[in-house]
């Protein structure tokens, strides 16, 4: 039977397993630090209910069933976990205490055409915080905060985070006369700009109908990269400032939460969503990597649950899309998994015949203590039971033959250093908790 | 639009998703210091693949796109990780260091009747050790001790691990010259013994053709929880004891690895998987819930990979059904999760007007001390923000007011206790992290 990789679906070998799953780890760690509850929606939804959001059907996996006798197969794999979080909180609202702070870090599925660094099957590490009826805007500048922890966390190059306010753009619609509608064309072609020039987008926005005052405004405004300048550039124009204030005021609040200044800008680009967010922005870019785009987006929202009527449920999230996130850190070296066992240690065996016993006991004991041991169980010499050790990526091996057990002495290498040190067991364990706490998986982020 | 839950796909309540998750960190933690490493494999499998195993056609979720321009929907989801694995295997062969100890933790998909305890969608939380070639035997003894220490660490009620070996039926079989494959029609009628009585399986043995004699043996064996009564039972019938005394072996290794004897007894009624597993099979009762069946199931194999002919990989591996012991704990009220949370602390606002950047630094502060944090934005009193606490399940309140601020003395409420204490930041930071790492989330395992 032919086995070959399915294309669009990613796997990894063993020791890049464990470098994702400890970049998951460190994300699900700074989400809860902020408090968000961990949530799983199951895989499915009802094809209506996926359906209901806009032109995704095209990219939806249904399900079917070769034995007919099942009546739930109008059902669909989720290809987001916004829609499930929405028919989750009409489904429970009764039940949740608000505001709901959820995180969902799960695999979601889309029939897109395959292509470099685009996949059929991905994680997303979601957070929102959703309110009942309202949400105070305060939660809108703790989220850049939460990006900035995450990305601090994850000891990536430095990141930046980009805010906007969809409601700035209001404000200059409002001011020039133009339908809500037509921002994400003007937005889309303005953006166009440092790839086809000035000239260019002023005749294609001229032709779409836009006049030159507001496509000068607009022009100046997205080049501007502070509040004061853009407050200069609207105030002129006689758009008012309100939405804008807002913004800056947001900027403030998130320096507060703990977002330091230099991680975070307004940039009034910032084109994603517009038909869907209200409020606050964000785009997460990292320095020297624009090329990527944002590697962490979402905004405010007015209503999660609006597919579904009832009462309305406002909100704030944000989206890391992490397997894309982790195949451009693999692509660009900035991730080194060298190890592919979690075991911090390996007992070998110099001498089984006669110790057999006691190397099984000192692997309980390491492992009491917490220690991930591997035992080696094979034929070969010392020699060859280190190299095993090697290949495996498990940094330590612990030695003993008859001088050490008589002594209680043992011998810890150190494969890295090559160096060797002698301790009693509790010695030795003390050191490798060190070690397991500190260099939990081995695998190493390292900017350029 | 309707919203009801899809019959088979559980979902839980936040605070149930905490406590799952928390059982799933737990085992993932115990499986990590026996050295396996964690994998991942996608979610879908070829068609060709999924059938090659048997008779789970009818069960399987098939893709389909609505956009018929991807010719890659031959695909349907795994209904277990095994079949992800063997063809992992054989794909990454040359690139996997054996034995190759990993352990998935993932959903898996049947489209099952639904019924109780029965999911179409489940997690399952697989190891399994896999030899090229050969396969140690020790590694069946290592078996026994990690499931030991999983079940030891979640503090269930005490599990049993009942074991038995393969090759002591097939001694049986040879012995009484009964083929290899009417072996699973004996053990499982015989099965039935305390339901039907010992008369009613002899004359449906007898009518299948079974001799009495063998059928006695058969019997007796059963009745059998010790090595030495077995031992007796099968001399007497000039049964070969061979493969017994391996079985006696593994216990005895098993207790060695840290599996204590009360955890581990023989089991010869032991029929799952006698038409793939070929030495030592697992399964695992928890004292008091028999009526659970086995909790944790597994076996010595030949080959893996089988399915896909070339060369042979022998592996030896168990998997917890953990979404059908998840509902199993909560039926039995074992589980009790009472924080729907991950916060240990909230940070009220007694007096948010004049101190709202102080209170945001508190929450900075405890949550780069590493403790999980949340803080008041409502507008309600003291006593309205405790009670937010209360709901959510968060253990303790941070209160402070210009007092506090003044002396940098804060006050700490412990919610369960109805307590307070004064300390500064630092002394009650120190007291909140003893008990973020003692009760991580909050979750009670409570034997009856």
């Amino acid at each position: 039977m032919r086995v070959k990789p399915i294309s669009g679906f990613p796997e990894h070998l063993p020791a890049d397993c464990l470098a994702e799953q400890e970049l998951i780890r460190q994300i699900r760690t700074q989400y809860e630090l902020y408090g968000f509850s961990p949530l799983e929606t199951c895989a499915v939804e009802r094809m209506d209910v996926l359906l209901s959001k806009g032109d995704m059907g095209r990219q939806i996996y249904g399900l079917t069933r070769a034995a007919e006798d099942d009546s739930s197969t109008d059902m669909g794999l989720h290809f987001d976990l916004t829609v499930p979080l929405a028919r989750y909180v009409v489904q429970n609202a009764g039940q949740l205490v608000f505001p709901f702070r959820r995180y969902q870090i799960q695999k979601v599925w889309r029939g897109e055409r395959a292509q470099k660094g685009r996949f059929k099957e991905f994680y997303q590490c979601d957070i929102d915080i959703v309110g009942r009826q309202s949400l105070d805007p305060i939660y809108e500048a703790e989220v850049p905060a939460i990006i900035d922890s995450v990305f601090s966390a994850l000891k990536l190059p430095q990141h930046i985070i980009h805010v906007s306010d969809r409601r700035i753009w209001d404000d200059f619609a409002a001011t020039f006369d133009i339908a809500a509608d037509r921002l994400p064309a003007l937005l889309g072609i303005l953006d166009k700009t440092h790839k086809v020039g000035v000239e260019k987008v002023r005749e294609e926005l001229s032709q779409l109908g836009f006049g030159e005052q507001p496509v000068t405004v607009a022009m100046n405004l997205i080049a501007c990269h502070d509040i004061a300048s853009a407050s200069a550039v609207l105030s002129e124009a006689g758009v008012p400032t309100t939405s804008l204030e807002l913004l800056s005021e947001t900027i403030e609040n998130a320096n507060r939460f703990g977002c330091p200044a230099s991680a975070i800008r307004p940039d009034f680009s910032i084109a994603r969503g517009l038909d869907y967010y209200t409020g606050t922005v964000y785009e997460t870019f990292i320095d020297g990597y624009l090329k990527w785009g944002s590697v962490c987006s979402g905004g405010r929202y007015d209503n999660l649950t609006e597919i579904f009527g009832g009462q309305k449920f406002p909100g704030v999230g944000i989206s890391i899309g992490l397997s894309r996130l982790f195949s451009l850190l693999k692509q660009e070296d900035l991730i080194q998994s060298e190890a592919s066992s979690p075991a911090v240690v390996l007992v070998t065996m110099l001498d089984k015949n006669n110790y057999f016993d006691q190397y099984l006991n000192l692997a309980r004991e390491l492992r009491g203590a917490g220690i991930p041991t591997e035992v080696y169980f094979g034929k070969k010499g010392l020699g060859d039971q280190i190299s095993v050790a090697d290949k495996r990526g498990i940094p330590f091996a612990l030695i003993a033959g008859e001088t050490e057990f008589a002594n209680q002495q043992f011998k810890l290498k150190d494969l890295a250093k090559s160096e060797e040190c002698t301790g009693s067991l509790a010695e030795l364990i003390s050191q490798l908790q060190t070690h397991a706490a500190t260099n939990r998986a081995r695998f190493v982020l390292s900017g350029k």
